[in-house]
């Protein structure tokens, strides 16, 4: 895995409706974490995703890893730091840290493919994305 | 409201992700409970909602409301009565009864309007909706 | 309906996640953000609700209703504004309006009983809630 | 990774709230999946979660990774098969594949951790788990 080109970080807190009987941030939670984590993560480089998604094309997820380390609570607050690590011809990869205050409570990462909504096939990954 | 017309019971049980830090079935997750129920109701009916949803026609949710009786705990099995209640010509009413055992621990309603789908503009409530 | 005595309003954004097939925010995820509305509202109020749960009283939701005026489809920025508006002895009430830019796209309300969280067997509503 | 020692398929069919605006089901479901898998494989193996949890034993994930080969459709019937793979003093992992007819859609893995659920401090598996 190479430097990230480019980091951003996204500000949450745990929404009561994510956690589970467990009284914690339930482990699906933390998909829509890293999701929120990458869409903000385009808007900061000038690119909404709904602009990709009305564009024709899906970023789909090919693969995704977390690994958990501390447990979320109800209505902490964290920070999601996404960064875009591998970049290739038609699929990359955004990773992910999850601190709370200076604490890292997990990481993971996302391998996306582009592809062509109508169809669902693969295509080259978009310009402005291979200039970031 | 009219006497049902047909009703439809689908049997569920309350998945961990659906539950929330009280260690119950999260507010929320009733209405799509009742979503559940309207899929099954029109499937039994001989209409898979896909196929609605693909011919251009989406059943857009007007207006719902949901009375919590009594808690849903983890894995508890329960049935959900969906029954199509008030017709007219651009909407149409589902009711829902949520059973534990013999034991109501919820119901509610769910008014749709049908759409075409592009425009979002209402149409006319589909003829064998209207014949059910 | 007695005229709201307090009202927060909550900045959201519809979350990819929350999006369903129909390409808008799923009929279940308003919901969602009503809790974070009263969550927001209790806040500002100067109680988190954490706290509230942690000191063992849950207000679980006995009621709720909505109505949908404007789809809200994915990133789009909205506001909820949380207002109580009813306060019994054991019960109270909540209602709420969903504006995105000055367009009311969604209403509704959810009424709460307290309960003592071990037995979950109603209690009074705390004396901090009443005076509000 | 060793010979699974026991496996059990459970059916399911997307549910139209797990879809998103990519009208597939979202990545986040997938681990919503995994997780009504292994507590079926409990419970299969005479074992419900719910008996866990309520022991004071919570079964935390401590990883998880997720390849998504081909999309979900709303309405999609698939299935669910998961296995218990590694078992270690106090972790163990399921591993788990996602079939739509003979098709693999998906497949992953949960590695778990047995904590107290009060303190959240590590503990053995219980021998029953050990002994599957």
């Amino acid at each position: 895995m190479t430097e990230p080109r480019r980091t951003f970080t996204a500000h949450l807190r745990v929404r009561f409706g994510e956690t589970d009987a467990m009284g914690v941030a339930n482990n699906a939670a933390y998909l829509q974490y890293f999701e929120i984590g990458r869409i903000e993560f385009l808007r900061a480089a000038g690119h909404s995703y709904a602009e990709v998604h009305n564009g024709g094309i899906d970023m789909v997820v090919a693969e995704a890893g977390i690994r958990y380390l501390r447990p979320l609570w109800f209505d902490d607050e964290f920070d999601v730091a996404c960064s875009l690590t591998d970049l290739g011809r038609a699929s990359f990869t955004f990773t992910y840290e999850l601190k709370r205050g200076g604490e890292i409570v997990a990481n993971g990462f996302t391998r996306h493919a582009c592809v062509e909504r109508a169809s669902m096939r693969p295509v080259r990954v978009p310009e402005w994305l291979a200039h970031l």
